[in-house]
């Protein structure tokens, strides 16, 4: 499947608003890549797939989960959190992506996690500040990723955390360690 | 050893202002234990040796982190939490503490876990929110501690993260687990 027919086919997999965010995440993980010296192939891939699995029935996501041997703890977090690592098993199965750090870009997208790669940090980021984002916080992001990767990467985890505490939500552990190890 | 016998011992262990906080989580701790329903007495007992080593030079503590067998990942984690699993063995071995939920109470009083005990909430709240403590939100903990356990300690445990968030320290998985579990 060559780069036109994979965007065809996922853009059809989300409202038109959703696939705006990801020509967003697209365009800014290339440039993050070309400036922290990451591919910028691999960056757009993961950014085009990130998504993919994100408007789907929870039903369906749950049945990936469960059947295809995805970490069972995901089923008691958020269903936020579940399109990730099921986006990264529908990339490999259905979309034919075999670059395991490509596949590991989509999946730890939304959570984080310890010792993130570089590709995992820029796809992460470029989710949190594309330029349709707009939430408290989202200008510092933007203007430490300038030279920062893991300090603009960090802002946008601590703006997650404190959402979450302020909304009476589970914090999912994955993040709090991907935040802890880079303060390290 | 009798409570007055231990009183006195530990008293010496820490500076004034720190002994009329433990007196303070003392009297917090027994009428919590009373409100919901625990054992004052044992309630008292965590409470006096709560903070026991808390005033232990650093390489003290870390040396029977070492040589105890205690998790060797807290040493990765900011100091102040260490006098608390060293509490409790401090607790059992050098004042003859044999309750295991006592010494779990002094244990977890500071980071929290998954799946704590009446008794290890009694304690650690009663340190949130006795007398002499004063920060942002302390009031809205004391308030409802009136009636409800859990959410007294869950407000505590995300004062705790906000502090950590604002200050770019890191936040130990236990406090994160013992949060997410009190909102289940």
């Amino acid at each position: 499947m060559n780069r036109e027919q994979m965007i065809e086919k996922v853009k059809v997999e989300m409202p038109e608003r959703r696939w705006l965010h990801t020509q967003g995440v697209m365009e800014t993980a290339v440039v993050l890549a070309e400036r922290f010296g990451e591919d910028p192939v691999r960056a757009e891939l993961a950014a085009i797939l990130h998504d993919v699995s994100k408007y789907w029935p929870t039903e369906r996501m749950a049945g990936i989960i469960r059947d295809k041997g995805l970490p069972a703890e995901l089923l008691l977090y958020d269903k936020e959190l579940w399109h990730a690592p099921v986006g990264a098993w529908v990339a490999e199965h259905e979309y034919g992506v075999t670059d395991a750090g490509v596949l590991d870009a989509i999946r730890y997208h939304t959570s984080g996690r310890r010792g993130m790669s570089k590709l995992e940090k820029i796809v992460c980021l470029a989710d949190y500040m594309e330029p349709g984002r707009d939430f408290p916080g989202v200008d510092t992001i933007r203007e430490l990723s300038r030279e920062h990767l893991d300090q603009a990467l960090l802002a946008g985890f601590n703006s997650t955390i404190s959402f979450l505490l302020e909304k009476g939500k589970r914090i999912f552990p994955l993040t709090l360690e991907a935040r802890n190890c880079l303060l390290e």
